[in-house]
């Protein structure tokens, strides 16, 4: 940590501030500059209100050093974690692919979908049963009668499913039908869901929150291995801009700084980023150039009859002529996307 | 709701579109434009996936008409709501201050922040309990034990406390406690505990959520007053935006906003939304002139020492230096702070 | 400038950052830390690319110490800042307010609003000659023929005008006609745009970018400084968010950290950050409240046929009334608004 | 146009918008809803100022249904523009890079660069000689001067030149010099710059603003081509979000979405985007497979001492080795970067 001083300070303010810290736990080193003096601490992290003495007459900023993520960090774990999904792994060389309808609406529709989206080459079927939904008059999911036709059509095709715990509560009912469980958007400083994902025993998809830096998001998966989970998918998903000609915006640079920081996979979303099927395609290209470790597609068998992002679902036809061109660009940059 | 359709579009397109519109129980009146032609639809809102409509050929898009919430909205309620807590009212001419430690830390601390703050003329104090922290190694709060502190210091000082609730779970618990129990930022969209706050019987504090727009607040509010709780303070604590010199930018203009499209009574926390104690005061003035009907400030008896949220909190004297200066300003807006 | 090293940067890494910083004229002092080494660097500012620095193996990241902004902050020069327009002080005990139309549009439009906007309490007339438009196919102003038009307002009035220059060839043309240039929010970053300014002879009104921090608000502000002239007002006028309920997100906590952070006056415009009229009241009040030195309001005889900016264009009436209520804020904080 | 009345209005203010809209040259559609009345109107866009009409009694919305922008757009011009540099096209099969450093700082330097990024594939080099920059303190470029080394560079290496103009009389200069002028982010809404642009007879190259929306890009660009001059290149170069972990943030799919809505080709610039070295190569791959008709990218003999933009500049070998991969993600979809 360093503490920087206003010009001007007096050594009496000075003084103050390196025994506040030594106080504290640290060590001080202060450099006397011709304008302001700083004051290097070096010492216990564990003082977690450090930033509180930037009330302290005569401080003009603090500036910390370390990282504050640990676990989930390159730093104490350099080799990238592998989430194990049934036989799929994420995280290797392939690329894999997880698609479905946004919700399950009704067995024909899900089991429709597992199919097309299976025969496309998709490795592990999405659909969300309970839906976090903007407006309470809106369709909100069939909850756990949704979670039953997930297994069916898991039963079906040998997909393994994915899909969304809103609450804490159902934490534990969601992770008896699900293979992965995923912590949406709107959730991911939902602390409580967090700890209860980090106990569920089952790998944990988490999206970045609509407005969340890639730290916060980190921090966010930090609650998560904290309790003893490393299985840990992340997802980005497009954040919130003031650009309207696109749902959200993706932020595919978060690919690579998510990798340069953290050894965990992570994957894109591109039907919630773009918000529009036509741009799907192309985004979904650039996700795998820029070296996502999967992708999460929404495919609907008739999207505009679709509940729920309709929108930006791919009919199945578009869904698996993607699926092609992806091999291509997966194979260009030396991963791949098998049949 | 209008369906605008591509240029070019085809007559058989837009007969298409009519009669998909028409299944779904709408009524349609095209307009022929010279190079578009828009299709007014009038009927049904419970038609939930409307905007699925717009991967039918030839549509451009879908512009909807009607306002997404209705209970919270004043065209279905034009007198402003009165929220009532204890003796105090919240949406009348009494510009209500809420004030204390971001979090309780000890009963001692508590107590005096409470005698503090009363002494000055706060109405109501507010304390968290339970911390929603960006990282898991940073203070949680005292939690049910800092519950305890929060009545003691109520019946100490007379004032209603104020408390946050992060888990569906413990809404009952935080209920037994508060006399408001309050939703944060991170958790507008966390629909479940916003369920439970509708059914809590205790009024609530609604705060923003970070990147959301007014229209989505509104949104969470309905998730409240759909179960019956029409009790609901409305708190604006800041946006995320790109500028970094403070910790979040407040948006004034949210409050008159609000109350032109709400009947709910709108408060301000400046403490969150500048993230510094010098800016808390003129923004404090600046939220009472804007029409705001309350103020939720943080005030720690020594912020050098805080555990949590130090640098953005007032002390005892700052803060009743403050309230002397915002009884003018109340005044000049035909609003009253009373003693 | 603090350079922090990486966990695990060799000691050769560090003697090479030492060598280059003490090569660049930077006395070094390195503090060793249990797991990162960092190196206070104490010296030359001219150094102009120093953040350059961080492509050197070990580096992790370049913490600058000094603020950018020199001659406009409050390290140097303690005082605030007096604008004089004739017999109008700008940044003194008077809130001053300048009004008009957008746009100049015929003679007959300014004349009677400078002569409604003077009587209701306005001191300075605005109206752009001069118009940047996103669209090329907007009406672009009537240029020279308006700043005549503006010119004979002038003179009729007694009221100094304030008017826009978009082009740097135009400066001179400009400060031949009106008392203080406007560079508008587009204009933020023309640096050539600010250098003719800079030597213009006039007072500078300089209206904050639209994604501009305050920083760099303030380093604009420089450019026209460091040219020798230090008459220049800064204008708040809303910043770009992802909020839509709202034309710009009016971002009032500026107007503290301004003065906070350099002596020159700081004005507020409600029109164009709200975008809506019947924001411009309430948001006027803030204003004041938060401290600003002054208020530019758009007025228009009749807001529904204005060529430019009618629907936040408040009526001759409205202002009158508005200017009444702020008379009573203002001096609720110790400020006054004369007739 | 659709406009939307507020529940409630009277029949007498739904006649008066009509009897304005006659007035200003539509033909109106009423449609009457149950709870809202909306208006279609049909006619002359013409008409400049169509939004005032929102501050006419019992108006809620406007609602626009045309494009704004015309000559950029697909409807008037189908077919893909192919923009021509010398031998070089961009906006065809090819993917054209551009490289070089960020500023001019000597022949020697420049030279240099020019051999290695040519050697390496670049087919058009960049450099500027005219820096618009945040603190007049800066290293502002070497002007005329520069200009002439990099006329010098094209002359030893065949390459054509790009480079940007800041201030509308110097575009005339920078035209005699450059092969392709640049406008930067900066001056996005610089109109005047914009117009000498559009009658300076060479192609230009137009970044997008740093909180420009596509839309207002495209309008950008209509002010170019409104002045004869349809040889436009657009450039995604990142826009300002809240994220801080990247400079700014790169908006990958504002390539289609461009490409879908104009006809004018579209490229990226993976340096200014991200700030960072470390990721230009994999969101160069990512812009290739998005589909972008080439790349902008900073190359430094030595980046640890270049006087401009260091951090996000390749070393020429890593640039060497980006341009091999990105021959294969080129060919995965479609295109070629020829040597």
């Amino acid at each position: 940590m360093i503490v920087v001083m206003r010009p001007g300070a007096t050594q009496e303010q000075i003084d103050a501030v390196e025994a506040r810290l030594i106080e504290f736990g640290f060590k001080t080193h202060p450099i006397y500059g011709e304008e302001k003096t700083v004051i290097g601490a070096i010492g216990d992290k564990k003082v977690l209100s450090s930033e509180s003495l930037i009330t302290l007459p005569g401080v003009e900023k603090i500036v910390p050093i370390m990282k504050p993520y640990k676990l989930v960090g390159r730093e104490l774990k350099q080799s990238k974690t592998i989430v194990r999904v049934g036989q799929v792994e994420i995280g290797g060389d392939e690329v894999v692919v997880m698609a479905g309808p946004c919700a399950v609406e009704s067995e024909e529709q899900l089991l429709t979908a597992a199919l097309q989206v299976k025969s496309a080459g998709a490795k592990i079927l999405r659909g969300g049963a309970f839906k976090p939904r903007t407006s309470p008059y809106a369709f909100q999911g069939l909850e756990e009668e949704g979670l039953k036709m997930l297994a069916k059509a898991r039963e079906a095709t040998g997909l393994p499913i994915v899909t969304e715990a809103v609450d804490p509560r159902d934490v534990e009912l969601v992770a008896e039908y699900a293979d992965v469980i995923q912590i949406g958007a709107r959730n991911m400083q939902n602390f409580r869901l967090l700890q209860e994902a980090g106990m569920a025993g089952k790998p944990i998809l988490l999206k970045r929150g609509l407005s969340s830096t890639v730290e916060e998001w980190l921090m966010a998966a930090e609650y998560i291995i904290d309790k003893g989970n490393d299985q840990i998918i992340l997802c980005e998903r497009g954040i919130r801009t003031y650009e309207t000609g696109t749902r959200n915006t993706l932020d595919l640079s978060a690919v690579p700084l998510v990798q340069e920081n953290s050894h965990l996979p992570v994957i894109v979303d591109p039907s919630h980023s773009t918000g529009s099927w036509k741009l799907v395609a192309p985004m979904s290209r650039a996700a795998v150039a820029a070296g996502a470790d999967g992708l999460l597609i929404e495919v609907h068998p008739d999207p505009s009859r679709a509940l729920c992002d309709g929108p930006q679902s791919l009919t199945p036809d578009n869904f698996a002529g993607l699926m092609q061109s992806l091999r291509s660009v997966a194979a260009a940059v030396g991963k791949k996307i098998s049949h």
